[in-house]
């Protein structure tokens, strides 16, 4: 079943390993196909190396396997609570890739310092505060989930246009309408990350990009006015 | 028409993966054919791996395309501005390039702490100011190219001798006599910019070059004594 | 002798290379055969790119050479003596890995500042006193295991758990349950010696992660009732 | 004339790129004839992809070409000076290498923080003061030599125990007992400038190893009683 998904599911992975967001096994990706409601995601454990499109795992919106021979990720809750709360997305990726891990555990948002930031993402990437001992020992993985919603709403962030976020000390999550692009916007998250972090060390004191830059950025990129690249994007 | 640069340009935009200056799509180089007054450029958001020389677009100095089924690079205003003030270049190149990038970001010009910088930049490669918000919402990309050259003008800087400029919250532009040219001094400008950056962690109090050791590094390859390499140059 | 077992650390020592661990010659894995009390070390200073199953030394627990044609590694009464102190590891490896390194080189044990970390490693990654002077001259390589040993009993941290250490002025030392787990631990405290780097500089006040957060990514790796992978592990 | 070590100066030099040690032809390497009083050198300006064993151009110790098409390296007279000196090198290497140049930007040595550095450079790499205008301006590169050497010879530095130095604000010279040494050499260099750089950001009072560990680790490398390695080596 999702033989489609599961093939897009499965190249979506393997850009981890060639995007470098990946050590051995730590990230995962899934893809969502809204009309049956189910989703599907990487394996547990599995080496990228050794992945195949068969051994994706088709999960329902409660995190429960409905068909596959291997163990879903781990951080399946959290991905079917984002896919149950949000239905204007249609990918989800969780890593541990170098930069945006390191903001995490600073336990900082990343400001939006300039336009190769806001091409993607309307402003800060928060980053969220950690979960309480509670939260941690009682469903974990689905409470990743809660609090990511929760702290959107409560921030008024629009989840389209900031695609992801920092859970503090533990690492970045992204989204997208469809697998590759959330995988797309994990790049971008560490990219970003990778250069407000010299940003900072060659000026301490470096400030946001203005306003008006940031929506320049956004908006050639994004809604009815974009002009970037070769089709009017319609997000 | 004009295959031949075409094929040049093309050429030197694969270098931009090659030296590790893009993620995505994120770069463009042009060059320019001075008797007809049209320039050759990327088109926009097609990816590296796909790109062929006869997706190249022909463009004016206006900056509308003349020739080519794909809509030409966003910011093909800026390069029609530079060629169409100086006529002293060939080629302009537009990168996000990561270490250049985080020293816009900072919004600090990039010192010439050494030989390497003296070798291609004769001086402080400067960063730009942003654009303010009248520029940015009327003809953005267009303003990007008249703060170049207006700034250059103002700080009396000799385009030939620092083909480069970082623009403040943005990113590094450069330019050479041909498409090449531009890649090659866009490669050395994030080399250095990476180099300073950690140099002023080394030593926070790290100061320029002496001005006698820029010279000589500049002058032994540029200009009518330049005796490096292995045809007299005669830039 | 051995045949099996050499071909499982020549494996273990050509991941160096392919994870980034060593330059030149500057790493050794070695693996033990509990059954006859002897190991299976790298020969010292052949370079990777030349090394064969059949170069691997076979050496007892007090560091004299059984088999092999080849000097052992040089480090090899450090691997001799954490195999006779603590019978519950099966591979060990030392490098000069970049991050760990300058951690080594700092003087400072590396927090837990997030999950990868604690995925691993119960704790901080301690580091290790450099030896006295009369160590060093008598027995440098074995005071070195004498060390390790030693100082995780007086800080009472549990071996298993915390599967590497620094040693100040030198480089990373990791184990695990046979030579390849080895050379993952190694990996790893390679990666979150880089993120802890950054992390610090990013925010200089970083906390290490809440103590639940760091118990729930161990133990849903690790122990009786982890629930990470395919299988369960019963380490 | 010396087939033999214009492949060997060639095969070093196409160390460069493989380790990592240079942009474009921002390096050379040397290696000397003792007999005849000849050294061969890397032409100026020619890429690496492209570079051939017959392209070597040999010189004698004042710097005057003896054979070969092409011009021999600019740094050509710094060569010489230090062959014609020091009579117990065989190999010179110039580069441009990253974090070995950020230290020269800078302004500093390199400390000797770990064994890493003292398994083959006994104590701090120097980084020599910058020339006077009027050196620079009569003989530059050979003054780049005769700096080198007298400041070795002020310094009281053995120039096979500290087999390198940094010129402020130009970059790293290192050498050897033939050609592919120097090449070893200034790996190490760099790989030292990374990690003394990350240390010095751990933790900005790190302080140098202890001088019995350096001495350690240097002598069981080199000298009568070097235990390293496969032969004895006799340096």
């Amino acid at each position: 079943m999702l033989e489609e998904l599961k093939q897009k599911v499965y190249e979506a992975n393997m850009m981890l390993p060639k995007y470098h967001l990946v050590t051995f096994t730590w990230g995962n990706v899934s893809g969502v196909d809204r009309e049956t409601g189910l989703f599907v995601i990487k394996p547990s454990g599995v080496p990228y190396e050794e992945l195949r499109p068969e051994d994706m795992v088709v999960v329902d919106f409660d995190g429960n396997k409905v068909e596959g021979d291997l163990n879903p990720s781990t951080d399946t809750p959290t991905h079917a609570y984002l896919y149950k709360c949000w239905d204007n997305i249609g990918g989800v990726i969780h890593t541990h890739s170098s930069y945006a891990t390191s903001w995490a555990q600073a336990g900082r948002g990343i400001p939006c310092y300039g336009t190769t930031h806001a091409d993607y993402f309307y402003g800060e990437i928060p980053c969220l505060r950690t979960l309480t001992g509670e939260e941690i020992n009682e469903g974990y993985e689905k409470n990743t989930g809660v609090l990511i919603v929760s702290e959107f709403a409560r921030l008024k962030k629009d989840n389209i246009a900031v695609p992801g976020a920092l859970c503090k000390n533990h690492g970045p999550f992204a989204w997208g309408r469809d697998p590759m692009e959330a995988v797309h916007n994990a790049v971008v998250m560490e990219e970003v990350a990778k250069m407000a972090y010299r940003a900072e060390l060659i000026n301490p004191k470096a400030a946001p990009a203005p306003q008006e830059l940031q929506d320049k950025h956004y908006y050639r990129k994004h809604g009815a006015n974009a002009y970037y690249g070769q089709i009017k994007r319609t997000k």
